[in-house]
């Protein structure tokens, strides 16, 4: 039996999904969409799904068994809730929420509803480069991973709308969320430097460096570049006490003409992550099929929205701006050891 | 509405296509299986599937709407000709028959019925490599094809099982398929010549190397390699009037460790062609949901069953086996040109 | 006419370079050798050479027209001093000198000379794959450089003689130095971060990042590590406006073997540079028998000793060290812009 | 003491080989030089060398020690017998000479002397990819060497100048005397397959695959294109019994542009090969300074004119052509072992 799936928000990923879940993969149907313009909800509503009104409704309806959300973060929060209380699995698109504190009222409910509910958005963690990296780290035959170099490469961000603050608060977060997940570390605190600015990006700050302070010890440097006009080129090497892994060149064709002997670089990041997107959703339809969730928690929505806030004032303030978690619920799994000093 | 489809062989090859047509792609059911040892048919039929005692009934039933034939090659003549009789789409394992003869009544059958019916497994032109390659050659910016170099190696073959002959007869089709895909080109002639004999297959004739000289006048060099112990490595170059174009390293992670800066290499055709697989029944689906085919054709199969043959003759002529096919029939598309000389 | 010259000390690095300039390089003859162990001096001596009792009375010889200095780093002030008031072109193996102070006292007396006599041993700038990378960003298509990624890895040091002070006052100085030649720039601070460390050096601070801040404002991330085991591994990678220029794989057989697709990686710096080396003397013996210096100048090694310093200020503090250098003499070229914010 | 040499012939290989001779090698130099054409002998001149009016008087002279022959290919016989009559070694540009009988006199009386005065200009043994390919199948891990496919692939070639038999008379001598010598082995057969023509050439009979059948069985494919437009490009790949070694990418900048992730090509033979030519004749220095010669020898001179003439009857035969040796003289070391066969 196909999962009865109703979706909020068909912008431009909420369409995406719709396109994915009804045309690439099995074991899914759309039964209900909504969104604040009623008329883009009918437009995108594949045959048969219901239009409703409100977010509140299409979460109460008989013919959802489980929500993906896709609309603008501040109304992620309500959402969530009402799926929570609902007892309905919900694929939440990044950022989970839009402050540390309703981060934190996610996660009470979740924790009191005793299971998990909410997987986010958080596709690098389905690549199956990172996937093969993870595994090569985890293997262990390198020894501890020591330090993570991130490098986050787009060439241009849409002029006027992307501003200073969201290489920090909004494209941090997959480096962030990605080097938590490789290294199975926290992030403990947060340093941001600013190299000399590219003439491209007017007076944007671009591009940015920033260290992650890792709970074991561990120093992930991440370099955003958010202009860099090439492509869209997402580096990773993890270095070792015994050996270094690193990502991959993408599969491309290796050509040899005049520009040299050359691979392309994907142009976005829907050319690049396009199986990761597929691969995510594949494995939250199983797991929403058996009322719960798996991949990346509400806990690692809510480590997200921190190393964020940790980033904004860490470039205003210069200095290493320390995060403090609260104690992490048994229902996310096990905390990572301190570090020995 | 899911796509009915009756599995004819249900052996190793028979179950995994279940298992894909189940658990990975959108849009099938299997509705029926039929196997020539009926206790096999009924451990691998899905939940609700029927089990018949043979392939006609199967093929006839009214709840089968398309047809996946995984059955031993002597079989595939009579069980193609009943699907086109009853005008069902049908995937056929290769080989599509076993002799030039019973290809081309195959041909007739469906030229007959006027419609493509029938999909033959070459999955390589579903993989995303050689569909990249393809894209860069047809792109034309690198001028005309004159040679491709296909790399054909495995790392070990069932000892006892696997003879002399099949390099040629078996091994060698998917290079001959990809190469008059790649250069949208025929078989005109082979030549094979037998290299120093590797001491790690006893008596077996491995390598091989033949030569497929096209109709354009470009030249295929295959080089098979059937016992070479390290790994499935599957090459292909293409060298143009202005460039050569080339499949690229798969995309395993990159380590650097005591045994230098590497990337691990498949062990078998299952790792390198999993998601060619996939591809290949994603596009079948929608094809014979649409009650037709596409991809590769009966015509293609034909042309396959006779580059084997001339393959054969030309190891134990050690000339050039010339390859004379019947007309292009206009179900399958246009002839590629002769070449000027 | 082969130039004559003197080499003070004859430890591993001075017989070395005996070695290549008499057997590798033309131009050049070895006439004179003195080191504080006699005896070892007159076992490395070339067929004809003197042997000196003291550097003093080496430099001033009528059979000495250069000098190559190979002493230990506390000897160099004086023999600088002393070729520098002979008028006689020097080549002097890293580091210049020990201190800031004595590095001001030869620039001052090589001003006061009037000409370049002094060629610092920092071989990177003669290695072809780092040249070839500077070409790259001189020629100015990628835009301006923003940051660089230097990556410094040693198979392993010396236990007990080599200590957590070296990365940053020995190991550091060729990152700073090739950093400083391939952004044509100047360190203005340093900040040193210590990840956990590696189980591997026991006691030792292994491994280390170290950022240093750019007079332009790029900045250059330096990761350090002296005991990864699996081989000698420098890499570099300049990020800019519009693209990005990385040091190549090192040029070694691809093998398709049981551990993958690889190249090999270095065992020390002695295979890595080895080429840098005698490349590094062909110019030296070219400038030297014009009465002058290329290269490396006494300003760079006066960098040099500022980097190391700051960074060992930086590893204490936590923080930021700046570094001031004294106005540059006109004699060593044009000062670095400075960042325009 | 440096070795006295004697040039003969100062077109643009002579006059680079002077130069190399000169400045960037120790151990040699230029005392005496002639040419057909006097005016340019004496252009060509270093200071002090002595200008000859003929190869002969030149060779005679106390002033040579041995000899570099840079002139045109009909007359190197009668310079070659005249240095072994002399016993001078001598340094030999391809091809040794033009005709196998040539080839058998030059090894007769080279053999009657005794000793081996000749080394001819095979630059390929020389350069370092080449050494490290043969090292890795000599090390033997890789298991017995089967097939190797050689890729030389030219820029392009002069208009007019360059005919349809140079492919197989002047460009292949290069991949079969590297093909002997990586395999250890000679060449006993030759096939010649001419693709489809690339419309650059013209007329040019381009592109060209050769087939060497060595007597050990192995076989070497030659992939021959003289007008690719793109650079020069110059590819070999091992493959043995348990895996395969190929040329690595030259060691370019890997730079990330709007073309992709790539390196650069060489643009010529030159860039190419520059430091082969170098270390080619720094052994040869050492070699004829002991009145001897290493390398490639009048052996592999012979087999090079007899692999040549056996391509242009195999082109015009269409079918395989045998080579027949004569008993290898001692000097040149044990025959390759027959195939087993």
């Amino acid at each position: 039996m196909a999962l009865k799936i109703g979706v909020i928000g068909t912008g431009m990923i909420g369409v995406d999904h719709i396109r994915r879940l009804t045309q690439v993969l099995s074991g899914a149907e759309i039964t209900a969409v909504t969104d604040i313009d009623r008329a883009r909800a009918e437009a995108a509503a594949p045959k048969g799904a219901q239009v409703f009104d409100t977010p509140k409704e299409l979460i109460g309806s008989d013919a959802v068994e489980a929500v993906v959300i896709c609309s603008w973060g501040p109304a992620h929060e309500e959402q969530l809730l009402d799926c929570i209380a609902a007892g309905k699995p919900v694929f939440c698109e990044k950022p989970l929420v839009t402050s540390e504190a309703a981060a934190k009222r996610v996660i009470e409910a979740e924790v009191a509803f005793g299971r998990r509910l909410v997987q986010v958005g958080f596709m690098r963690r389905f690549d199956a480069d990172y996937r093969r990296l993870k595994a090569v780290i985890d293997g262990g035959s390198l020894g501890a991973p020591l330090m993570y170099h991130s490098t986050h490469r787009n060439a241009s961000v849409p002029e006027g709308l992307y501003t200073s603050d969201m290489p920090l608060n909004d494209t941090l977060v997959h480096d962030a969320d990605i080097s938590r997940w490789l290294l199975d570390d926290e992030v403990a605190a947060v340093e941001v430097r600013v190299p000399r600015r590219s003439t491209r990006g007017g007076e944007l700050r671009d591009p940015t460096i920033v260290l992650l302070h890792m709970t074991s010890g561990a120093i992930v440097d991440v370099e955003i570049s958010v202009n860099i006009a090439y492509g869209y080129d997402i580096r990773g090497e993890v270095s070792c006490e015994m050996g270094v892994a690193a990502l991959p060149n993408r599969p491309a064709t290796v050509i040899s003409d005049r520009f040299g002997i050359r691979q392309a670089i994907p142009e976005d990041w829907r050319e690049r992550f396009i199986e990761a997107y597929d691969q995510e959703f594949r494995e939250w339809i199983v797991a929403a099929g058996q009322g719960t969730a798996t991949g990346p928690s509400t806990w690692d929505g809510y480590a997200a929205t921190l190393v964020g806030d940790a980033a904004l004032r860490a470039v205003a303030s210069g200095t290493r701006e320390s995060i403090e978690m609260i104690e992490k619920p048994a229902l996310y799994g096990p905390a990572p050891a301190l570090a020995a000093e």
